[in-house]
């Protein structure tokens, strides 16, 4: 049984009913009302600690972020047409998901969002608030694990890396946070490690 | 011959050297002068539209977005340790490539950025610029193709809908970009297609 943690005005939520709907796939709506916090009670805690929709879950899994949600779907229920296992055209597809996620999501998502919804823009101008907010995720994920996503080194780690690695180039102070530290320390242990003016 | 055109102190570029030297790839690099504009000149252009470092070329093929390139170099030369095959292990890798290119991006990377080459933030805090900069991009590459990424949809199509189709939400006019909207119809047309309010 899938199960959608879904918010009907999101759009990051719509795009995964939109999947599920093209590729037939039966599930079931639990909605979520952001405007009175569901999104951030402890039950949905529970299940996404980024207290954010979409949450798909099955009844062996939880997952979070609406693109890997559609990849996930696009491989469980679709042929290769939408998510493509050839590594070029995935590269290529991959490429259009991060621009729909980070140049989009500040573009014409962003604009939507504070017209009707400023009381959820979690991302707003405020660099410190945001830098905050990623150091947070971050530290809670590594806090009792030794890499970011699975219980070995992935692109995941390669693709936090730079940025916590670097966060002093910013003048932002690591001391409060020594999951991420130890994590940095195992990242530079790997064989192969380079620094970045290596 | 892989050959990474590369800004030293970029720290997107550094996620691409970290995992080719994790992987003992041996590549070229070809250095990209940011504070000279080189990434904007017609060479770069015309292998990466975007005007962004890195970019990982081939013989035959021309890769941008630090995190598709970090999947594509996985698939290519890793094992499936850095990029798993099974579907769930790839969502969870996935959200966390979504985190570091969106929250750490914000945070961390941006304040780098900002202190250091503030020149080069491409994605500052005004709206109306990032999104005139999110349709451009979407406008130039649909502007001779029926799909996002490849000759079919995929779930970068998904991925792009919601906001593009509620760019009115927002107050913004999509007049100007008939690419767009001819697309627009093109996704309202397929078959299982369901608006954000149904």
């Amino acid at each position: 049984m899938i199960t959608l943690f879904d918010t009907s005005l999101s759009l990051n939520c719509y795009k995964v009913r939109l999947l599920l709907s093209l590729l037939k796939v039966q599930y079931v709506k639990q909605p979520v009302d952001l405007l009175k916090g569901e999104h951030k009670s402890p039950k949905l805690l529970s299940i996404n600690p980024f207290g954010q929709v979409p949450v798909l879950t099955t009844d062996s899994l939880a997952l979070r972020d609406s693109s890997a949600i559609l990849v996930w779907i696009a491989r469980t229920f679709g042929n290769e047409q939408w998510m493509p296992r050839n590594a070029e055209d995935e590269a290529i597809v991959n490429a259009w998901l991060l621009t729909s996620a980070f140049e989009l999501r500040l573009g014409p998502y962003e604009a939507r969002l504070r017209k009707h919804y400023a009381a959820l823009c979690v991302t707003g101008d405020k660099l410190s608030d945001n830098t905050t907010l990623a150091l947070r995720l971050y530290e809670n994920q590594l806090k009792d694990r030794d890499w970011i996503a699975l219980s070995h080194p992935t692109v995941a780690d390669i693709a936090a890396f730079p940025a916590l690695a670097h966060c002093g180039d910013g003048d932002i102070d690591l001391a409060p946070y020594g999951a991420i530290r130890d994590w940095l320390d195992r990242v530079r242990n790997l064989n192969g490690y380079v620094s970045l003016t290596e």
